[in-house]
């Protein structure tokens, strides 16, 4: 169960409206990895997670203030949409301010949501699961979720440039804190792992599974060999073993070949292309 | 520009045909950690990448690859789906092998693609670009590779226990093979970031921009405190500083109250409510 | 079967073209809640109807306009991108006329359909059949018409506040009227199934088979009994049992734990983390 | 913020492992109108409401109990696929009882959840927020409520027939029964603001905007006059005007008619078709 | 406008339910080539057509059937789905042809739809506006009707295959007949439109514009010359020119490279891979 | 296989970047007939094609060009994006250049992808493989390249009369060239299927199938007879026969009606609206 609490970690307020700004801090609320993102992932990891006490409660923690965080930048937007301008735009072209405002900002925001947030990204895709990341393994669960929140505070500091209100840069500078949290402890918790399980994914499909001559071959499919000078290509691989580098890929099978298709298929008949 | 060779990396044949497990494995060819992912995702990495040869050469060598390994599992459903029956389930249900088949293999298999592989995933919703990573900073996006390969190498090795059509094994271990190699190579190229730039993504958006007061603490947002247990709540974190942890997160700011809306909107009225 | 008739409802003519209106009024008609989703919703309600001919008539009835709306507000797009112009915005940029429009406009209506009206929303994205209700329980379908008139007709009226031409009005105004008859069509065709049914859909789901002690009650879930004060809280519910108010939400079950996961799911293994 | 308690409002527990029924069940966990989409509509709704205290914290309290109920709906998921058998079906076919198993379970839940819930909806598509309405007015919204309650607490009704699982069964007990509260909740809101602002979305566009003549007409646009019998088609109107019927609607403005595209667009030349 | 008339084309009337096989036929109701699909794309284009006289009615002829086309097939599923299964399907596979039934259906047919159609394919997937084509250029948007009706009808005739049930097979042979009148009907527009333009979308584009030595080179990018074989290899190609066969194709431009990100991307740091 | 050269074939450099443009051009590389489309439609029509060597030698040709325009594409956004202001809007406004700059660009080139191409169309939708078309039937297959080819140099076109960058322009013209080659080549392929086969897909579906009295009328479902006037109502069709032209379409079944729920849908009891 979840309860609510009417607070902020941060006063989530801009020192004006600024309904392009609203549009593109979208990004970071319903975008790729943003933070309905994080909350969902991580509620879907902690919820399905089996055992392991001390994981789930770290995914639960931080699930949780993440749905905080949607809340947040919820609210900032909600500001930066007080009172936008909605007229018409042709009209508008006379005062250049008004106008840029209104060939900018997001139009949904003024059709649909009443000058409110809305589940969406900063070109108006809404957001979808597809986004989401629960395998049921932690390490890799973990990967992905230092993969979002590296990708999260990678767009905020990006958005951290592109204004000068201090009461945005507020909220930015309490998002690029807390990123650097999340990523310094999925880095600890994946460190724990690889330190029982050994760095590759998932630890249970053994060597003895695969290709031995294959695992820790760099082939080199594109043209040039800059690839070759890096601790990729010689050397000890992360999981122990020797990395090895081929100029000319191969050996490879025969031709790819597929036996005609039944008649009840319709498609095309071999007579025909003979 | 790209060259196409008609050969493949593996067999890609299976000893039978088996629609049921074609529909399966469409989940690595078409799904969110599917070939066409990772295809796309390093294509678009490496395209976007702004000098830095050797890492540009890596994802490039690895994307086009990756090409290689839609084609080999697109040629594996083909022909695990030669033949397959496509009459009508309550005719076949005499039968329960011919019924089992009809019942379970994906109907658009026979009638949109007759019986090739299709760009969707074990359920048949179609592949979408929402699923790739190319941010254009190599550390976050290296990160989003291992995830990627993480994910798959797990998948493929879940698809190993469902079967024991030595074919399909044998394109399988091929698969395992792979993205052993693929994890590795990742690692070893994050580890050369983490070496100049940190472990902190972007790098470029200093400690200073933070609230120093949170950036290393774990706040107790989900009931029971054994998240407190693990290596991220005390001790030295991955960037060097220290972990702490708040049994009790706060202090907050006030509660979260928004403007009235502008008559425009037709949002309600503050009056009606009052 | 359908027939078609070279007129429409309204004359759907602008005073001017205006290409920025155009993407705007892409809302109601490819949107969530626009033409396509009403007359779709409509349709399929329709169809699926067993007997009640005289809902299934003023089904069919509404939802044949629709698809008449739908024409009109097309027709109104294509007009409002009359020679819209195209060129390069930085060009443009020295006409703050021309570059508004350049920047604000849907590049796609250029692009793509040739100043035509697209089936997509007013930030571009496509309709899709996930928007739509058919459920087979006609309460159940009426209060989602009810809900798709109230922000259908809400959208209109705030886009009618975004422009001064007569023309676009004038059509604005057409839609205004008819989403105010179909509010009060379908409210009621509610008052007329509650009265037979109840309030409760579905009304074949009774009472004896929920939990009596939770079925009135308001749980304060978020901090402040605000919510206490409203006629939800206290007094005789719409289905004529008594409300009830619980400051503090319980009982609750034990906590949530799982079981640990087969071997053959390559989750984390239990052993690993503890 | 928000805060976790490891607790549910009810066990989530089944008498037995159930990987069809997890299917099924998704539904009302990451379908168009699962658990997932009123959380999220109510908390946009609650985040975005402008005042209107007692209503946004009405919002608040139901918007946080749903993130409960996907919690309980995953913990039931989850226990339902407990050790799910994932082997070939093929083989399987020979126990028609495992066989009937793998047919019909979601491969996904085998190998992309590793027996873990899923944010999609039964059929597997993943959850969007195209589903969810925050539009800043008041009684439009609580319709759309109203509807996603009477929609879902439908779903909940119908899985209740399919299954003779106990444990099962008490969960979707108390789901039929929070749905009635939430049922009588919105409707008793609905009920406030209608005898404040009159019944038609939104008051604030009065009948002045309107063409009068057509406001409260129901045209017969499908054959048959079966739907000038109801309620709606004379007599007085919920909002108290007078309905009336037209047999034959009209009168229509002339035939839609397009100017010729500009020659920059590359349609169609008209000289092509004379 | 549109009226509608209370018939159809065909009974659309099953010998028996086969909830199966409604899931099947949704391909051709709610799929990429399925009758909404060319229901919409027609009724974009004559809707956008500007002048065109002729061409405009023969789309509206035709649209305005295919709408009868999605509402004849929504009520063969609709029939078919009549007194579906929808017990729990463990308990059912005592009896193999329930069993098979529940496995193979269409959960959403029973728990979403209540035994109606749906405005999806035969996975589920909704029906999504992406799928159509309206450019405003008639030849170009004939040849996607072609394909459209050209895919279509191949679907059918597979699903033709797929049952021994009279009364289907009867609709589905209506099917195919329409078909092939469109067929016919778009490719004798595409030679009226081509005899006046030349057979090169768009015609306004002219051979000025282009690098003329490369524009009827078929370039051997795939290894092995089988292709060097066809008819577009060599001799006459439809717009009069010669066909060129390029085995090794080239010449090519220098390397793609890029300039460094500025820094206020993020993006990682040229010093950084030095 | 795949093997990637590092080259292209044309300079992809524009004169000077435009960011605005850059977001234009997403059009062809990730919209619904963009370069990415091509390529994936023609890698899984040739890996799916079964036999017909020179065929599938030709697809597989074409396809592996198409994987190097979309690199070619992608390196001109990249460039066309070097250095892009993205300073906040309003502060920009004072200078009218860069205001038309941040008002037009796509926010996700500079929040997300770091200046880099992303797999999106020009209003930031991502690409999804619902767009492509592969069905084992070449002749349907090769119209659906046939239309893909027409529309994307229809866009092409409309692009190049967009800007008056000369290098923009020449790769514009690069890729009209290629278009006409693709025209060409498939058109030709087309003739020599339509040779062996007739023009009806599938062939494999004969006349005996049909209801002959239906197959060739033109029913008049639009008001008005301009349709009439056409080749496509009477005279000799494409496949032999005579055209019919049906002003009064007809005769036609009965009224649809459909039997009754079961109680277990919980639908609308029979009783309720007597």
């Amino acid at each position: 169960m979840f309860f609510h609490k009417k607070v902020l970690q941060n006063p989530a307020t801009p020192e004006r409206p600024d309904p392009l700004f609203a549009k593109k801090l979208q990004e970071i609320l319903g975008g790729q990895f943003g933070e309905i993102s994080v909350a969902m992932q991580y509620l879907f990891q902690g919820w399905n997670t089996r055992g392991h006490d001390k994981y789930k409660d770290l995914i639960m923690d931080t699930a949780t203030e993440e749905i905080g965080h949607v809340e947040m930048i919820a609210t900032m937007i909600a500001r930066l949409l007080d009172d936008a301008p909605v007229k018409d735009q042709e009209e508008a072209a006379k005062n250049p301010v008004i106008e840029s405002i209104l060939g900018g900002m997001n139009p949904q925001h003024a059709i649909v949501s009443g000058l409110g947030a809305m589940p969406v990204n900063s070109v108006g895709v809404p957001w979808n699961a597809g986004y989401i990341v629960a395998s049921g393994n932690l390490l890799a669960d973990f990967r992905a979720n230092l993969n979002a929140e590296s990708q999260g505070r990678l767009q905020v500091a990006r958005l951290y440039e592109m204004t000068d209100d201090r009461g945005i840069k507020d909220m930015l500078s309490f998002l690029l804190t807390r990123d650097t949290m999340h990523q310094n402890q999925w880095l600890a918790a994946i460190r724990e792992l690889e330190a029982k399980e050994g760095v590759i994914v998932p630890s249970t499909a053994p060597p003895e599974l695969e290709k031995q001559n294959m695992s820790h071959v760099l082939y080199n499919f594109s043209e040039g060999e800059e690839s070759s000078l890096g601790s990729w290509a010689s050397g000890q691989a992360p999981d122990g073993a020797e990395f090895q580098y081929s100029a000319e890929p191969g050996p490879f099978t025969e031709e790819q070949k597929l036996k005609p298709a039944p008649p009840y298929t319709h498609n095309t008949l071999s007579g025909v292309t003979e």
